[in-house]
């Protein structure tokens, strides 16, 4: 536990801005604070999968493996860019090619364009010749949301799964009943439960939030491969990282929970300046890593 | 995931002797499943911790840290003898001393007797020198209720907290609200709600169950140590342990939730038939040593 760090995080975040942005606003702040430069040995390239854009982000020992990442930013904010260092982070331990994909954002592109673009993505990677043992599917807050949407569609239409899923503080209950929305309000120095709302709003329009798609944790989750979250415990999302690895465990998934005390919103982007989010990316990347059946692929490298 | 093996335990299970059986029959039988023989490097002794019975066992490379172990049983079966294979496996893995507690059973001894026992052993290691943050708790089922309600008895009095505690299959909810008591009945090769009510009912007598030291899934968990938590998905208790971590994310707790597919209830004791039992006792072991501050004290052993 690394309490000063902590400490030091949560002052930084609280000093931010925190009166009312327009959303270009919002957008330009997140890519501020999320894209920060890659590492100079991870290879970067624009590509598409399925049709739909993505940044390819290949560390210099990546074997036939890859990840599939999901930014996070509620389905209103971020892009391929934001996510690129999360994907990149675990992407290098598990010795994979991620994939972070610019799928469309609402409210432009409002529910179900990131599953359609999600499960395109996929669709895309396993018709480029990926066995599906040979790719895993990670995201973050929204993200994570979106990563399990696009599992359940994937076998909606009878695709296999992937080998794995990691998901860190994921956003999954868009009807928004988490008891932590209101009883970690104070303890969250990045979002509330009106802001939660606010996304949800923008991304569902009228449609139903009780929709599998949009709420994963409603969902029956049985046939999910291996599914690993992580969340810290200053988050209004709390519950909604808790309730998941019930439902999941109650549909016979394996899964394992990591709960970091005192801990934001996705904490791992304070990898650096933060002992738990390295530690976190090292577990969730030896997670990735132990699933994975690429040929040739080994843990510790080619 | 190794379902052969899973299958082979669940049928091996399932021939097991279900008819009513006296409480020395239950006895005796859970001796002769569970204390299978202990490897001939770990030294065995009988001693008495704060007046309380118990096997101190020491694997070769044991350092300063002790591991204060509580069996199984629903609190009316087992012994210091049944727990010592598990207390040994964990206990190796940490290179720490062991202590299985003969703490005293119901019906002869009802609630709170077994959790006065563990915290009277839990201040006789402490009075006897070591530090609190070299020792860990650990405990399966019934035992792994009471390991917490021992850390919950020790905050009680101003002792200070162990440094982490690690409980596998654990029985946290003696009012028996938990989905899974039914839901999971017919994947549960060992149990039924019916036996678990039985068993909740000889340990509490007329005590009104809601009682935190009887289940400390009702407690408020705050400032406990990081705690990690092991369970199947075949059990009727598997929504104890989901509920367990909730709970104790929701106090600020660091905890690790491990759910492993299929698996029943304690399938740590299957280790060596069964690649997830040892696969999790390496988890559990590294999760102990890594919290272990022993004078000397090194995970990779003195």
């Amino acid at each position: 536990m690394s309490q000063a760090q902590l400490t030091a995080i949560d002052v930084a975040l609280r000093g931010g801005q925190r009166e009312r942005q327009t959303l270009a606003q919002q957008r330009a702040g997140f890519e501020q604070f999320a894209a920060r430069p890659i590492e100079n040995d991870v290879t970067v390239d624009e590509v598409r999968l399925g049709g739909v854009p993505a940044l390819r982000l290949a560390p210099p020992r990546a074997a036939g493996a890859a990840l599939l990442y999901l930014h996070g930013g509620g389905y209103v904010i971020g892009s391929a860019r934001s996510g690129a260092g999360l994907a990149a982070a675990l992407a290098r331990r598990a010795n994979a090619v991620a994939y972070s994909l610019d799928y469309r954002l609402a409210p432009e592109h409002p529910f179900p364009a990131a599953v359609e673009d999600g499960l395109a993505a996929y669709t895309g990677l396993l018709a480029a010749g990926h066995e599906a043992g040979e790719v895993v599917v990670a995201g973050d807050s929204a993200g994570g949301g979106l990563a399990l949407a696009l599992l359940l569609s994937a076998r909606g239409v009878g695709l296999p799964q992937p080998a794995a899923v990691a998901v860190m503080s994921p956003w999954v209950d868009l009807t928004l009943t988490g008891e932590s929305l209101r009883a970690k309000e104070a303890d969250d120095a990045i979002f509330d439960a009106a802001d939660v709302a606010g996304y949800a709003a923008q991304y569902l329009g009228d449609h139903d939030p009780v929709d599998p798609l949009a709420s994963p944790v409603l969902a029956d989750l049985d046939g999910l491969p291996p599914l690993l979250i992580q969340v810290g415990t200053n988050e209004v999302l709390l519950d909604d990282a808790t309730r998941l690895a019930a439902r999941a465990a109650s549909a016979h998934v394996t899964v394992t929970l990591e709960v970091v005390a005192r801990a934001p919103h996705v904490f791992q982007h304070f990898a650096g300046q933060l002992d738990e989010a390295d530690l976190a990316l090292d577990r969730a990347g030896r997670f990735l890593a132990g699933h994975l059946t690429a040929p040739g692929f080994s843990p510790d490298g080619p």
